[in-house]
């Protein structure tokens, strides 16, 4: 195991719940102050704190009109299904608001076991779309996702490795470790979780992930203000070129933001 | 880093050269016995052996009318740019025979830094994939690639990751550490891999990996007699139902093998 800090020694918890506070106060404020520019906003947590996490949980989305959360893949290298997140799991259920899954990691995560570093950057090219389908696995194989029906994923990056090697976690030793742990195959949990488009330009990869999660489940999303300038206008005219009608076009583009962030946006609307 | 033995302490060579050697000679033998069955085999390699592997390749090309050698993505933890691999790229170029990359890691691969192993799995659902590109991208960012520009590697299920995520390894921290050392961009080596179709039933996958590398680098390839037994009638019906054109489905069926094989299969052809 690499030398990372356990979950309890991450440092002074009241350090991270003090700087989400105020960058959520900050985000809150940015979104009242242009509301034609911003829909809402996804709200930090101090997730190596889980007290204060549910507290900020429950302070945005009730006072501050946060659409969800930001939930990161991984915890100081903890998993997401490990027992102690699960009240955030709980709570973002309960509170009816989306987490964004977004990847965490970096180039400590070595490739090889016979190197100190990911060389190449791989870390974060194929490392992160990786993680991103790591912690989906992980909250699939483990039984959170039955445990928590209503709970709302937005995967960022098109849910990652998923859409792509979806019969590899069907069947493989995954399926197999689970047996019929589950009432259901895992491949229908995966479906549950949401996909954003951020591709950042690879038709044939944005198709796949709408193929795999469906139009009902994908999400427009590019990395704006992060990726190249060219990415939001290539991601647009990756999802013209897939050819796919006029509704289910408008679900990826709008449609589905404002089903699956409902409770947000009305909130949003009246604020 | 795991403790994972060097290259150089991983075993007497001569007992994986000795293995390879009886291995191929089988092969050969089967070939040669099932000539309606088989259009060749693809050679094992004692790759803790450079020296021995060498020896082999041109044995088993030259006398045993391999048509390839399999290549694992990495030998005992060491990635295959490494300085050590480098000649048996040159006796491939130089015998005109393909790699076939298979991928290789195991559970001790954790997935996360706070755990010793891999959960669920993943490590061979997500990590083979993972661990194809990874391979791929150490050969291409590393200027293999380009030092070898005749050098023909077709990659296992689907070349991985690379179909999906094209745009991160064209743009990311890999091609920004590369530079301008290298005279084309990475994408182009990229798209120089050949990949198989054994992605066990799942047609928008397909379709991805085809989108990508083009239907001129696409080989039929499953995963007989490993999968599950549907598999093979899964590929089969997953390419069937992409619409390719009649020339492309049959190339991708045959004539790339044909072609990308071709003087190992000429060989056969002749034996």
């Amino acid at each position: 195991m690499l030398a990372v800090p356990p979950l309890e020694e991450a440092g002074p918890p009241k350090v991270a719940a003090e700087f989400a506070r105020l960058a959520n106060d900050e985000m809150a404020e940015l979104v009242t102050r242009h509301p034609d520019r911003f829909a809402g906003f996804a709200a930090a947590l101090p997730l190596n704190d889980v007290d204060a996490s549910l507290a900020e949980m429950d302070r945005t989305a009730k006072e501050l009109g946060a659409l969800g959360f930001q939930l990161f893949s991984n915890v100081n290298g903890v998993p997401l299904d490990d027992d102690r997140f699960e009240p955030l799991l709980a709570a973002a259920e309960r509170l009816d608001r989306a987490f964004w899954l977004h990847p965490t990691r970096n180039a400590t995560w070595a490739d090889y076991p016979t190197e100190e570093r990911s060389d190449y950057g791989l870390w974060w090219s194929l490392g992160w779309p990786y993680e991103t389908a790591a912690a989906l696995s992980r909250l699939v194989y483990s039984g959170r996702m039955e445990a928590h029906p209503r709970l709302k994923v937005i995967a960022h990056h098109g849910g990652g490795m998923v859409p792509h090697f979806p019969s590899r976690l069907a069947m493989g030793p995954g399926a197999r470790q689970v047996g019929t742990s589950l009432p259901r195959p895992p491949m229908e949990y995966f479906r549950r979780f949401y996909a954003d488009t951020a591709l950042f330009g690879a038709a044939h990869a944005v198709r796949c992930v709408l193929d795999f999660f469906g139009p009902d489940h994908v999400l427009f999303g590019t990395d704006m203000p992060l990726g190249p300038p060219s990415a939001t206008a290539n991601t647009i005219a990756d999802l013209e070129s897939l050819r796919l009608s006029e509704a289910d076009l408008a679900r990826v583009f709008a449609g589905n933001a404002a089903r699956v962030l409902g409770a947000g946006v009305a909130t949003q609307d009246a604020g």
